[in-house]
């Protein structure tokens, strides 16, 4: 029987409404100031996810194991950041209404804004974990609020002091990092303090942010600003999948991949690698979480 | 509401059973002689197909008329060329069952193989009119049959003599074009003498096999065996579509598109506009076809 | 005596108070809807330009004998094409107060909607000469108005009908030609019609439009959108030259170099050499103008 | 006196007949299920090879004092695996013949099955040393058994249980990992156990097969599946010199380079710095075995 | 019979003793003014002509007909172009004394003056014909008489006045237009004037030396300093193919393909057909006048 | 008020006058035995500046502060490193003659060697600290002495034996590392003995010398001979910091940036980063030692 092609991050597979976890793209790279070309970056890890196994033997796991969809890209305006905040506000805001976790793929940093914007909505209590080598605490960026420079900053607008912790910041002007001694729980350049910070907020809702380039370039040379002196895919992938297994994330993301600046496709391949262990540690730490709520 | 992530070729949306031509993709480079990679050809051509208008200004027609389907790439073993020509055979043999034209996206040229087999079981006193800048006449090729370089020669055991037509062919053993001389027509160097083809098949359905590289290496980089002094891309396409508007196509292919070897991407754009232009023409030249049928 | 830095096109060493021409850069992408990377355009370009002669043996005319000044790139904001445009605007504006031409190297097309509007505050009966692959006459582009894909027609609701027009054009939506056949002179494919355009301008100053994907792909692949079947190096080079020899230009762009799509870096070579080409015939055409002036 | 131009591994310039080692090339990526292009790596290897030195620090060891030869890439046929699989087998068995060490570069690692059956039939008692980051443990992969992925299975065949000790595996579906458990010895992750497992087979021939993309992506991205998390060069260095340097190793290869998918080179580079330190390491252990024996 | 791997170029596999034709590399880029490079040009050459057919479909020709061998490329100094010339003068002389036809395959086009140095002394009636996009008759450039861009001009100080023919110059200062009108014989922007050339030369011995970049940058994108609007691939074939079968070619060289900066490879193939038609029609044209002299 | 365009290292907008730093770029790449292009690194290290932050989280300092200034690339002729070198030394020491620390981005090692020819005649008991992964010891290259491979080996013909101090080299032949014994003090593979060094040459004015290839080819893949095996970013981070800090340094540079082997730019932005790092720990530590001879 003939079909019509589907495409999904591998074994993602599942309707909508039979998934626990909805992965979408937000193909929108309009604030970038340095490097664009984050759009291409959902379909890339889509596309070269056939190079990946299904099953991960850190986790002992395997994505067909998993209930998640692959609802593709979304159509956002370019040009126009208000509006495709708006439209990925209300996106996300559907897959909360369904009682689902959202997994975006990005893009540029500043969607994680629309995204949150409707986390915080259904989890007022909901507190950040903000993987980055950029701070994202400017109060604007040559006279725009709405950059992905502020990406963070804007959150914080909305969870006010103490909410979001920041792990692997490396960059920023002076003023971002005073403004997170004061407001923010800030980790520079390494990934410590994970696990007091899990155990600050066992009983909130997170929203996991992942901003790729956290990642030393030489691990991951596809994105916009690479910044050297990063963590390796082994730190990223250990503390992700600890925050994955025992925090109650409710909506995560993975952004910044510029595919075009990477040639060898590592840079993909890695983010894939990424997605592919948080699905997997979300699903065995959800069904930690469904028992013991049974027992 | 939630739905599946589709992709096809650009306005392509038709299910299968509702299209009159039938798109899919046949990643299989293994018998590829010098740079594999055409594996890759129809992803990609379908992924950039977002580039490019609906609309035709060469035509004045637009691809939201013709009924069209994607059904993506279909499953092929690799290092097993015996069973990939099994495989495209049956799958093409489907669509000709189903009374629609199967359009396929290369692949390296020895696929067209699978497809044509499938094509004279039905048509038996079928044509070929092969684009290309390689004869694919010789007998073997290090010893294999079953080569990309024996694809015409493949065919022609099937057709006997003067049923195929070469156009553009700039590339060859001496043996390939002594061949020729007995047992095909061919044109070198150039498109010239499609008319005087066309005049001659005219009551006959027509195989259009499309090998991209005869297009001039400057504007289609993108390929195993580049050969410089090609036709240009106008050429190609008014060639393409005459044959289209005037002949019974019902089958054709866009072989050896090899994304990898262009990153400036004009390859697979030049690629989806073939495609392109072909699917409207072959619309318009069907809907003429059953217009004086019906009268 | 060791002296700061300073980096310009080719021989465009002029203090601006001094120079005829401006030469500025325009480095915003923010509304492109396939590849972006034209911001990179104008630093390429100048930096690249030392790969050019000075002398041009088209025109028997060397650059060191053009006054012209290179500004260097404005500062504009990242995803706020409506501040942008006003920005561009100011910017031409005081070039135009000081009675000089101002060269607006881009940068995606919408930015020549900025300039265009402080050119025609100073010249009322302005006429557009605008050489493109793209007819950039849409309404809106997924909603927006501000589009690179509606450059034109923002043009057209400045200028009314029958003064814009159009060259090379092979790409749009069929609105977008049905709209042209009303409002505005379209050459589609070609060049062909200069000479009849020229001397229905003859006594109207012009703003000169070059979208480089005019040109074919195979010539200048380092672009956001590249559509095969474009016109020549040299055929854009003689019409480009013969406007400037010929038309009182008052305003000029280079727009749509993306020279991270093209590691080779011939497309930024030949946009070099265009935007020498026309420096020099410029240059030449205001000598006779004024020539004949005091006659 | 004028002569033809001979091309080898830098100063492996012996004759065939008076070395001690031949190193050829495999140029075969017929099974390669990702993305193919490692018939480029024995060739790349051997160009660049002149930008290292014959010297290495590690060793305080120079490769002038080796003796080894380079007899070039085996002409191997497209599409063919099984045919391509005897012409290895049968080229290794002329070196094993002629009592001397065959070093194969890769193409793909299905390309070591060929030399290990030469292998075998003269060590019957001999082990495998296999680096790599993928288990290359599948009984099929989409149906044949004659895959990259099946490697190391296929040698299993041949040996039985227990003889091959894999290091730094990272990847592989679940059926592999549970198939490791019984058969064969393996590390994943890491190459810890080098020791361990160079204790037991100290009176073993030994067939080492490194698949370089057990190194980290960041160090090899020249490859065709890039696995996150790899090990580092200087991991890969010690171990491989710790095992040529005390081990009996009859036979080895240095597979995956798919140089085209690494434009700086730093791939191509690395496995030609592991390439000479393993010449080296085997040359001094040689000369300690033959030492040992002259006691 | 194993043995040391050989490289030449395809099917020039004569020993040098028996050869007419030798081909050697000279790997220089010292001089080069814009971007290095070509040093790796007869490298990749020979390395990817395995990826032409010996056949010629244009000349009905084979080169296992033609007795050309292959000496790999000479050793030169770095940084040393005095040196560096007497080195290929010296070598090109070993050839010319053994009654054969050197063919160097650059390398920077100053390498032509080394060689050419040679010849004159052996041919002192020799004339020059010259296919670049640059004059290269600079007196000097930056303060150095050894430049790349004076290679013609160092020609000149050896022929004097009017034996120099040049076609396809499209760039240069305006000194060395000026130069040419009294010293050389330039056919600008085009390669029209070969028939009159050779009529004026058919008496002496001819140096063919091609400066590849005098094709357009879309065919030959991969050279130090592309010039838009050059001449086609079939153009410049037709016009050496004439000289080699009509001109008594006694030295020729093929100049400055610099392949790093074409990843496509169309520039290095497009190199490698240049050569095999050269080759088949000098050793068609000698086979012709050998039996004219016969007679 | 519109003005030239000046480019400079990123907030380094000093008038050289004003300045304590001189920036300078040295494009000379005329020795370079592997792959050249190190000419393009000090503009792609000016020009990808502004991705980086004037701020820096590691020595919380922000370059707003330092008084430097970028003067640009000198000009070089191309094919004669004994002039070359003379430009060099005549620049540096018009610097030296201002009081002021001159900071060279390379271009190729060598011009290290007119640099530091200035420096001893300025500071006769001058030390060298050398960061390297090659040894540089060289008394000839293939015949020249003027060579990269020769640079250190040139300035201990300056200095005398024990004054040039080693860091990080893992690539020599022989007798470099046996020259080294005798007469510098080398630290080999990595970066160990910077402290050892300090104290040792407290009281000595330092000439810090940095090939940026000591740098794993992982972090910084765009040089010209690759080696594997390198020291991390961030170990060489820190060490430059240290020496900056606490030595006298009065000469610097960062050499072998050779930016279009790496297409990602990681390269180029771990050079920017590094030079923002060790012009601020310059900075402090000039304001330390200020501090301490004013007490």
């Amino acid at each position: 029987m003939l079909k019509n092609n589907t495409e999904n991050f591998i074994a993602c597979e599942c309707s909508p409404s039979d998934a626990d976890i909805i992965i979408f793209g937000a193909p929108f790279d309009g604030t970038t100031s340095f490097r664009p070309g984050t759009r291409f970056g959902p379909r890339a890890i889509r596309s070269e996810s056939f190079g990946l196994e299904t099953y991960s033997p850190y986790l002992d796991a395997d994505l067909s194991d998993v209930r998640a969809a692959d609802c593709g890209d979304i159509d956002l305006p370019f040009g126009n950041p208000d509006r495709a905040l708006d439209i990925i506000e209300e996106f996300a805001g559907e897959i909360f209404s369904m009682g689902k976790i959202p997994y975006m793929l990005g893009g540029e940093h500043l969607a994680s804004v629309g995204m949150f914007r409707a986390a915080i909505k259904r989890f007022p209590n909901i507190r950040i974990l903000h993987f980055d080598a950029h701070a994202d605490l400017r109060r604007e960026y040559l006279g725009e609020r709405l950059s992905h420079a502020c990406a963070m900053r804007l959150c914080h607008d909305l969870t006010g002091d103490g909410k979001i912790f920041q792990f692997g910041i490396r960059s920023g002007d002076r003023d971002e990092f005073e403004f997170a001694r004061g407001h923010t729980t800030m980790r520079k350049f390494s990934l410590e303090g994970i696990d007091e910070a899990l155990m600050e907020i066992s009983r909130n809702p997170v929203y996991l942010s992942v901003d790729l380039d956290v990642l030393d370039p030489s691990e991951f040379p596809g994105t916009g600003t690479p910044e050297a002196g990063g963590v390796s895919f082994d730190e990223l992938r250990k503390a992700l999948s600890k925050v994955c297994l025992n925090a109650n994330v409710v909506a995560l993301d993975a952004m910044e991949l510029s595919p075009h600046y990477d040639l060898s496709g590592i840079s993909t391949a890695a983010a894939g690698k990424i997605v592919r262990e948080t699905l997997l540690a979300l699903s065995i730490g959800k069904s930690k979480i469904k028992t013991s709520v049974k027992k």
